[in-house]
């Protein structure tokens, strides 16, 4: 683990090998990463690795997942806000749809080493980037337990989120049943409708300036600051997970992070079903289109089935719950994922994003 | 996490979305993944997250490590067995100095394309860097149960790493007093020994040819590879770290990646001691200098502190353990470590590697 090799645990002492850059760095964020509840935490930043200890009922819930600029993100693009909100934001929704209740996250980033130094007195890009991680990290409770730092010819942050979910009730995506019923939180295409507009901002630029530096960052006009809220700062949907998990309501659960069509199709895939949606049932977010909707990634919303007998209510902690289809009985010829529109029904294809291809 | 949102968990079951070059790399990691003992695994590959299950008495250590091509690895010097092997090894090693058994290994790689594909029927990059990643995992009994899989212009690996140690018996950095004894085991010194020969053979091509291709590879001569074996493929000492904890008889431990003059510090830091080493007691591996013993990293080998009263013996399953020094109480003005020479005693500086800086 890279903070605990060069990190002091008590700062009262005095340090004795030269504070320059990473030190200096670790030392910051240590400082900020201390205002979290700990809770799990018998451990943290400081030693080789973390400890983290759970109640005897529990299992621990692990996930990651790499965010790359030019990738997953554009310096030129993102506030560094946003940056650190949304590499967080991806491994906790990712905790929500197994119904885990969040332990502690680790970071490990590689910058260059102009987003790690401040000039003028002015922020650095790192220190925003945490501004944006920890704010998200308060607000769910998800102490920051270590990491790795590395300079870096690239912006690269790869996230680790552990959770505690009661044995036997994680939401796993194997779990529906022919029959069972479809559901989501919230409402889908926002993120995508929003990622639409900051293109239409870039391109507007491009024409008005020959070249734009990736690093000269795009100025987000205040009236556009909430209709991209949902790109630039999704909430992960945390308490509803835990809310399914506890009352085992829901058979199944996925996230929404590559778009409905292929999250959707991720679990007929594991619970061998098929689904049919209803075009009209679908909670389209006000700023979105039905294409967005249906493809658009990054909504972190819940994707969840529950038996036809379970009486699912209307919102969930204060977050809409809205019925979009139904599971069936999977076909030889029939297609996996259906959409029922008004000229009739038509198979989904799956058109979320795939590195490689 | 990336795996579990593209990949079908019941590989008998037809696919239905395309199987195409993220789908295709991710199958064939999860079939190769499958091999290891799965233990405290309750679900791997296949899930937004990973379910761990710990005995009762039982805590979680985590650790995560992030390696970046031309950083922590260079495409031109290390062939891709050996950064696969090493990605591991680094977060092995982390779990060897809190006396952690290995329960399951998570891997989040960015990728260049022409890394992940195979041309003329030889085995891709990627291939290979698995070859070398899951013989290592093989070897130390660590499935690897997670992840995330992404194209990107440049090659970085992190690496997490879970162990399970019973409460109360992990290996702290902070847990060392005045008097107690300072061990190492292994020798030291050899894989910067090694590296020292790979740059010479380095500069000895460049000077051959004018420019080298960083994808154009260093061809090791046969006879040598013996020799750079403790910089390509270190073995952390996971089995005499949990033979420590076990039998609690060491106060305090630290893997050298750093370095033992960097390593040493950070653990005096931890604990609030000081140490002194007595160069004639070092075990300077064979192939190294004095220089190389002290402040070269990426040995792995274990650095731990015991009570004067307990007795170690002379080599813990099978890997040699040498006494280098004792603790003291710190003093100001005093150097937090030092070194016994034959001309006498001296202050060590810590010249470990630091980004930022």
């Amino acid at each position: 683990m890279g903070y605990p090799q060069i990190m002091p645990s008590k700062p009262h002492q005095p340090a004795t090998f030269t504070s320059g850059g990473e030190l200096d760095l670790l030392a910051r964020i240590r400082a900020r990463a201390r205002r979290g509840r700990k809770g799990a935490v018998r451990l943290g930043i400081g030693d080789d690795c973390a400890l983290l200890r759970l109640a005897p009922d529990e299992e621990l819930a692990l996930t990651t997942d790499l965010s790359i600029s030019g990738r997953h993100f554009r310096l030129a693009w993102h506030p560094p806000e946003s940056i650190g909100h949304r590499t967080l934001a991806r491994g906790l929704s990712d905790l929500a749809a197994m119904g885990a209740r969040p332990i502690a996250a680790f970071l490990s980033l590689g910058l260059p080493r102009e987003l790690a130094t401040s000039a003028r007195g002015k922020k650095s890009w790192l220190d925003r980037f945490l501004d944006g991680f920890l704010s998200l990290a308060d607000a769910y409770e998800t102490p920051l337990a270590g990491g790795d730092l590395a300079e870096s010819d690239f912006a690269v942050a790869d996230i680790v989120l552990t959770g505690a979910v009661q044995h036997g009730k994680a939401l796993l995506r194997s779990g529906a049943h022919p029959g069972d019923l479809l559901y989501v939180t919230g409402s889908l295409g926002g993120a995508a409708a929003a990622l639409a507009q900051i293109k239409t901002l870039d391109a507007a630029l491009k024409r008005t300036y020959a070249r734009r530096d990736d690093m000269e960052r795009l100025r987000i006009p205040r009236r556009l600051a909430e209709t991209l809220r949902p790109h630039l700062f999704p909430q992960p949907r945390i308490a509803q997970g835990i809310w399914l998990a506890k009352r085992s309501l829901a058979s199944a659960a996925v996230d929404i992070s590559d778009g409905l069509s292929t999250d959707l199709a991720h679990l007929c895939q594991e619970s061998n079903v098929a689904a049919v949606i209803d075009a009209a049932a679908l909670p389209v977010h006000h700023s979105a289109n039905l294409r967005q909707a249906l493809h658009g990634g990054e909504d972190y919303e819940l994707l969840f089935t529950a038996p036809a007998t379970a009486r699912l209510p209307g919102a969930i902690e204060g977050v809409a719950v809205t019925r979009i289809g139904r599971l069936s009985r999977r076909r030889a010829g029939m297609p996996v994922v259906a959409i029922n529109t008004s000229p009739g029904r038509k198979p989904l294809t799956a058109q979320g994003w795939q590195h490689f291809s």
